[in-house]
């Protein structure tokens, strides 16, 4: 095999240990899943896992991962705008889009506490908001600015109670709701 | 003993137990914590704890359960109001009151996101907001207001972010976050 072909392969590995992974913690829970059950489901070892998965937080994590790449292209798509009206447009109609495109998982933690409890004691989320709020509202944001920034983040947790939308009104129900919140001034 | 006497000792031995159980919670995390650590806390037997709570998880429900009482009360006072945006002030300072109160408990959660996961896995919550979005917006509320009213629930989780701020200023920011995202129509 080419350096190439093997990358691919391990890529795809990765990515396949996620997607059983998710669904396994939506089966029966996050602390009921093992990375051996993991491995069982795919036909691995238990030690082809551990090779990409040094533990289950950290394949946690790694499905977390674009999530937080994208919140961080959502701030720099904002921090490019030229008014602050623009800024709170542009993270209100970004984060919109990430929440609805990411709905499955959403549904997924929003039904297994726990494991969402795990995921945001591993999170980056903080830092990201604080770099948001200056990014909207310069160096001194007040404090409503902060809160309705750091709200941003938990809204998203709020889509799982309207199952029966269809993604498109979701995602402008969610964007309407960013924009009420965040301050103009 | 009297009965009357025998009642306030079994009632102040619970209230002894939920804040032992509260301080641990927060010392060494949720998980960690077993009822034998809170009876050895406090000079009790376990068998003791177990005639008040018969699970961990009860123990925490009960700790919960005066803050449903009062959500229950938010609601039944903004009902008696008589046009929406009274209703949603009502909404709005009732939620930013009681936040502010439970600041140290809503702290202790927010540091132990497992024991906020199974807390929330628990949660009489669900019911309390439906019964609030129907109180403010009649008997079908749109997805903007379902989604709003569902995330004044999560609102209060971002009071953590904001320690420094004396409690009657963190009351007047919920406030308006709250009267921010609901809307009027």
């Amino acid at each position: 095999m080419s350096p190439g072909v093997r990358a691919e392969q391990a890529r795809r590995t990765r990515a396949g240990i996620q997607d059983a992974a998710l669904a396994l913690f939506a089966g029966r829970g996050y602390d009921a899943t093992s990375l051996q059950d993991i491995a069982d489901e795919l036909g691995l070892t238990k030690a082809a896992v551990y090779y990409h998965f040094p533990s289950k937080l950290e394949l946690l994590q790694s499905i977390c991962e674009p999530v937080y790449a994208r919140v961080s292209a959502i701030i720099d798509d904002a921090a490019a705008q030229t008014s602050r009206q623009r800024r709170i447009d542009a993270v209100a109609d970004g984060f919109a889009d990430l929440t609805v495109s990411r709905r499955a998982t959403i549904s997924v933690l929003a039904a297994d506490p726990v494991m969402h409890g795990r995921m945001k004691a591993a999170s980056k989320m903080d830092d990201l908001l604080i770099r948001a709020a200056r990014v909207i509202y310069g160096d001194s944001p007040t404090p409503d600015q902060i809160l309705a920034v750091r709200a941003i983040a938990v809204l998203s947790d709020t889509i799982s109670a309207l199952p029966e939308l269809a993604d498109e009104e979701a995602r402008e129900v969610l964007s309407r709701a960013v924009k009420r919140l965040l301050p103009r001034r």
